[in-house]
């Protein structure tokens, strides 16, 4: 970690070095962005390196995006790349991955080099594994320079996320999401505490609980149910034990009750947004709605 | 199938000889009711039959109970049981257990006959597989006039769907229940043609998708989701495949959409009663209830 | 009233003398589609008179258009009008205007008469007084060619509500509407029975409460709250007496109560249509929408 | 405004005096709560002047509760009154009661005063007008012991909200209520920014629109709709004008659209609550929860 300030005062050379690891292989994003010191926020610095990005020739493009590692490939498997990338994958499992699914990356792999003759490259931290096959399939239909867009796109979300992580001081881009929720007793007309709730992923890459947590005295939860870094894209579901909590309040329900374990499903699309999905009960009835 | 005033009109042997599947081995339970001629109404019919039973002594309604097929057990597997008592257990799967089911209630049987003397009666067209395992470990834990009482009070479900089947008449007594559902889309404000929804029965006992259909023009389904016999005790979803729906309307959505397929989880407790379980969505939000 | 069939076999002059009262002073409208008989539906003769006013040449089209009686004007006032249009105008008062409202009606039709050079018609059964006022603000701007459209549309509605009324017989044109109701209690799960509440109409013309009754065992009322005749296009309001219905409940509540009196506000633009304005409440939640 | 500290560090003499005015015409009640400084909280402090007044001799008390002022009686009209209790009952206009109100308040304040022998007390801060003449009339049919604890108590929340005004420091008991809204868009899946809202009391003594205001782009008011001060107790009605919000969102709406104006109305009871009331809205559907 390394404060702007510090950062907009060092010599080139070591401000070069600095940034080195943010962007994969390229010290020359560095060396075109140090002109436009000093930078007044972490978000102005990351536009400056995009924009030295985007000004380079096509071929230079070109080469920065086949510097990149190949996503759930022999190369992850083996933990040979470099650091930040390595993290990043294994977050996912994307090192981790079984036959059957390591058999459908490779192909998948394959297939997009033959096509675009570079790696396909996706900002991992904001998706699950069901969303990145999603793109994966989708990015191999576009056409060349398209897909070199969704490239540097997908670069822009990877480099800002690694500079907030390397870069401390004022102005830096919001790279976080949050997911929240509020259960609400319109019986007692009161918030809900101690309903117990779980929130899992749903889809092929789901792999159980995320989080098992209980609502307080204001019938929210202590803590966000994600937070503090991109949600993923991808299908969620909170469970809510709606049943129990009614006969903790001794309301007579039907056995067994209309509404016991209340499932609420629902899609994330924007990793750095706030979801927030409450429910709304009665031991009949029930209603949900993306909040804020 | 005869018709009640038949019944009413036939020779005494005869109108207990017809009504001799009625009562399992216990054509007593006609012979005492046929004073009672004519009878108005088929509740009637069976209300002088189920007196008739709670008239007889202590020691006839032991021996009466105790004349009925064990439940799931052996005798079950080799379909040695009266024809309306074979339909009615295999309805529910009860003669083609899994080994470890059949070991289950097997144990339940044994410890049933031990503590009571007689076999578990329950009226399986009413309850799912799982609810009648619900009901075996909680009757297991009465005393004995007490389960004698819930003993008895299965058999007149039973016999009241039994009597319903074989006489045609007026007063028929209620033996049906009904699930149903009604899709509103609240962007349009107007029913939901078009949505594609299935049923299923959840728990351990579930044996996949009940039912598969397409709301029509009213936001309905055609048919009931489930109606003309009792509803099985038992948790049920009801899943609804918004997401198609909106994208079909041409409403813009996230990617993935926030709602995509919405389950409705739900319990149903009266066999004989009508749960309307409506959805009220837009992409965003959607409530449910108990309806009528 | 007259059956259609009867119609069918009239003398060609009886024909057009049984439907003279339809299209207001215009005989030639029946003369020229008798030749179509027999009709098989009231809607096809229908459509068979108002093919021959849309086929007339626009000077005769015109001179019909003029034949029609003032709205709320002198002869309204005066009542002397075709009995059709003076039963009409009566219903909705335009012959009891206050001075103040008559005014206001003198100087539109005459800003009207001076600007078409024929009197403004609309099918007042269809409106509330405040949504004819509204109407002929916004046509007084219509360019001639598209008020003439107007007012033949409007003689359309109008004549097929009188040829509803006068002709019996198969397939008559779906000229009703109606409002209803259900009221839900999500506490108990079931409808909530024994709810008064009150209908009225919102706005300037409104006089008072329109319907006042009390939810069945259903949770609806026991007639539609509007039906069997258009509903009148405006803004109305609904009544829901919930506070006295939950004390009713035993269900102990703050004081006053979070909810007491609900008043549903709505408006109704489709005549023809149904509107189904249920309400879902607890002590302390409610929800409506607009359902079928 | 004196500090908590300071208070506790004055001469005995200086203590009572500071506090003479928090407790009508009774010095006393400072003198007897004097030795148990120093009071850690101001709440700590109001505990002890209310102990010294349950300690209190009966006669003491009566003498105590009778030395308090009429409510809208001839002495508030002359405003010859302490100044707490002027601009108190000032607040709520029982200064200036029209003479239908003055004659009705003069009514029960004799009634009172001869049933009960000392004025009717209430903590009019707590109360809309509507909401004194309820209790009024309700404590009209106490016995004289319920009565005087019903004034002692009122004199407690009275004397708790000038203690708070008077006095700063830790541990202030909470004396302000809060009413808040939220308004979510259910077809953008968002708050709704832009509804033009009006919050009016209902009943006979309101006196039109309290507050007029716009939700900003969180979907919530600026600043709370009420707060700051004690809630009155009574009943409210918040208008959303969600036709023209819909209609500036560009969704085609039916004309007049089914919701135009939206009126929430509710009841408050609790005036150191947070009453919050939030509207989820489509143009064809709407509901509303006490919330948290």
């Amino acid at each position: 970690m390394i404060l702007l300030d510090a950062l907009n005062a060092l010599s080139r050379e070591d401000f070069v070095a600095k940034l080195s690891d943010i962007f994969e292989r390229a010290p020359w994003v560095a060396e075109r962005a140090v002109a436009g010191r000093p930078f007044p926020t972490v978000t102005a610095l990351h536009d400056a390196m995009m924009a030295a990005v985007a000004a380079a020739s096509a071929q230079e493009q070109f080469a920065f995006v086949r510097g990149h590692p190949e996503l759930g490939g022999k190369v992850a498997r083996a933990g040979a790349m470099a650091e930040a990338s390595r993290q990043e994958q294994g977050a996912l499992g994307l090192d981790r991955l079984s036959d059957v699914e390591f058999s459908r990356f490779e192909a998948m792999n394959a297939a997009y080099a033959e096509r675009f003759g570079f790696p396909f490259i996706i900002a991992v931290a904001r998706h699950t594994r069901d969303s990145i096959l999603t793109q994966f399939e989708r990015r191999l239909c576009n056409d060349g320079g398209a897909e070199l867009a969704a490239a540097l796109t997908e670069i822009g979300h990877i480099t800002r996320l690694r500079l907030v992580a390397a870069v401390e001081g004022s102005g830096k881009p919001k790279t976080d999401g949050r997911l929240s929720t509020h259960v609400l007793d319109v019986i007692a007309g009161k918030p809900a505490e101690g309903v117990r709730l779980t929130l899992k992923e749903i889809g092929s890459s789901a792999e159980g609980v995320l989080k098992e947590t209980v609502t307080n005295a204001d019938g929210r939860t202590d803590a966000p149910l994600m937070g503090g870094a991109p949600l993923r894209i991808g299908r969620y579901e909170i469970a809510f034990h709606m049943g129990d909590y009614f006969a903790s309040q001794g309301v007579t329900a039907a056995d067994p009750p209309f509404l016991d374990v209340v499932p609420l499903r629902f899609g994330i699309a924007e990793p750095e947004g706030h979801y927030h999905v409450p429910l709304l009960a009665s031991p009949w009835s029930f209603s949900t709605y993306r909040g804020s």
